[in-house]
């Protein structure tokens, strides 16, 4: 008998109750019931995205809302910014190649984060610019960008900021009307504690406006369309109802912690994680940490890809690997969502565990040690 | 204490033990465990589907779905026909129009089924149409079109048969391979006895000739990408993993009724609905039925948008409703899925309670008596 751990940036681990709730009795979506659920989740999702804008929900992968959130508010002879600080910040720039959008990338090093001087620079020299692409933590890095700055050098610009916060969402602080942030991408598996299959777009009344002069087809991730049914606390096509009637007790977990409280947990979590990694001799791999997910540099002699391998199949601890040309010389252990102290316990007694085992010198113990000193304050 | 009853054509009921296997444990998606699952649907996908096709699963309602089959297999110089009776055969013309696809439309009387002797005499018209768009069941008059026959209009010409299954797969006939359907869309939410969120696409070798041609844009419904990732039962964006846990326990509760049985038990029951709403003299709207769901014509002096509403809100029984033009003209029926006798009798019993309430002259039981009739047959 083993229990099974999700340590991964996404999915990560689903709320028991939320399991139950979403094993309920299937409702039609075109319902005064429904409905209901809509107008509720509608209002919560508002103060999760930190808004007044409308959050739209998408059946779809978080890729979907990337789609969405490029073809609904540029046009074929636009140009884009994208910052490309990894695998999610190329995907912006790989879908505007897809629809003939132009675009200007910020190639950031890999575990660095942009700069948000480079990001006014870049915008200062070509006005052409309509929107301007960054993640929110590059899941594929563990890093997190600074929108809060990269807002300031975006706002007052006839430019767009657009976030992927998928996997940063919940767990990285986002004000995003305070930081002047117009479209923020989002997806159900990450901080708010859901199976994929959900995807969100919150769109600020900068963004509407570019979106009536956009040209690209669209028809299923029509934000207009979507726009005019979330007024009416409606969807366009069918929605995934049991996944929504599981976001709206999701959402009211998440409220009643109270979004202060979250995100210091999150931060906490992470923290404990690093100091725990560096106890055991680790380097972590991004500049600026996310709070979502911690990338640590394989150490020398150990083989990156049995690490990960051995903590899934021999521990039941879900971790990442690196994607790409990371590809076995990181490691991602996330503390997203539903998680907790004995979480992060469990997920570096682990990797002291594999490690070990793959030749690297530790004393067992040492970084869950660290951890318990951290967790005890 | 009221038991909520679902009898419109999707949603369609969830059987319990699905709605509880898909509350089972989050597991991460690329895990051995996993593509176990994938590898499973992958290959029960395809005896549901009929065909040797590979069956691609992706994130989004049946819409996406729709949109995936012109964007990847059509051009913008390219020419469509759209078999439009109804609202879901229109859609596909919508879309082709977002992305510039000409489409010449056959408009069938609603109610009634397309002639395939007219779509061979349009494609021998005009030789340059690249796909015939049909729906298996027309969702919103009930009715079933005769794919078989199209198949045969359609097989020895240039052209792809692409046919919207999504109310009817597994209710309706439908042999891909045999009768020649290039395309078929389906969805998590009707016959396939799921919660929302699921779409299918099936492709032929026929249309991924066309696909290597197709100059439209898409990035998340790349159908390119997913048959790459079909081929190593993976997907390429992030699966709705708990419906396509709950989707692999729903085929084998398919596969174990048998294709044969299942359609034969849609069969009776539609017929005995039909025969049921006969009795109380009601008119059946669909000239040629489906399997799926049964539109019958309000009568005369009775509000047909009350009749829907005290269904819902007084029985707690969810019938459909016409849709625009049809709108308070028919109320749809559904049969469709997780659907035994005693809900036909209970669909049945309902509709009599309310239409006497609504001022139509019947005797209670009448329907239900000759519904009883034939299912003792």
């Amino acid at each position: 008998m083993k229990k099974y751990r999700l340590l991964s940036p996404g999915p990560t681990p689903v709320p028991e109750k939320v399991l139950l709730k979403m094993s309920e009795v299937m409702i039609h979506h075109r319902t005064n019931e429904f409905q209901k659920v809509l107008r509720e989740v509608h209002s919560k999702l508002k103060k999760v995205f930190c808004t007044e804008n409308p959050v739209v929900i998408m059946a779809s992968s978080g890729t979907g809302a990337m789609e969405a959130s490029i073809v609904n508010f540029l046009s074929k002879a636009d140009k884009a910014l994208i910052i490309r600080g990894g695998k999610f910040g190329e995907r912006f720039g790989e879908i505007c190649e897809k629809y003939g959008v132009a675009t200007v990338n910020y190639d950031v090093v890999s575990g660095e984060c942009a700069d948000p001087l480079a990001v006014a620079d870049y915008l200062k020299r070509d006005p052409s610019i309509k929107a301007v692409f960054s993640t929110l933590c590059e899941t594929s890095t563990g890093v997190v960008n600074d929108i809060k700055a990269i807002g300031k050098a975006v706002r007052d610009t006839k430019a767009i900021l657009v976030v992927d916060a998928i996997s940063g969402l919940a767990a990285d602080e986002l004000l995003q009307d305070e930081w002047g942030v117009d479209l923020v991408v989002a997806g159900s598996q990450k901080g708010l504690m859901l199976p994929p299959g959900l995807s969100f777009l919150s769109v600020s009344k900068k963004a509407e406006s570019l979106m009536k002069a956009s040209d690209l087809p669209k028809y299923y991730f029509d934000i207009t369309k979507a726009l005019k049914a979330h007024g009416k606390d409606d969807t366009p096509w069918t929605p995934a109802v049991s996944l929504i009637k599981g976001l709206d007790l999701v959402l009211d977990t998440i409220l009643s912690e109270g979004m202060h409280a979250l995100i210091a947990r999150h931060a906490r979590l992470a923290n404990i994680t690093r100091e725990a990694m560096k106890s055991l001799g680790l380097e972590i791999f991004s500049k600026r940490p996310s709070n979502a997910v911690t990338a640590v540099k394989v150490p020398q002699n150990v083989d990156g890809t049995k690490l990960v391998n051995k903590m899934q199949d021999e521990q039941a601890l879900t971790i990442a690997g690196g994607q790409e040309e990371l590809k076995g010389k990181i490691f991602r252990v996330a503390h997203l969502g539903y998680m907790d102290d004995y979480d992060i316990i469990s997920a570096v007694a682990g990797l002291e565990i594999v490690l070990k085992e793959l030749g690297y010198n530790l004393t067992l113990g040492k970084g869950v040690g660290r951890a318990q000193e951290l967790l005890s304050k």
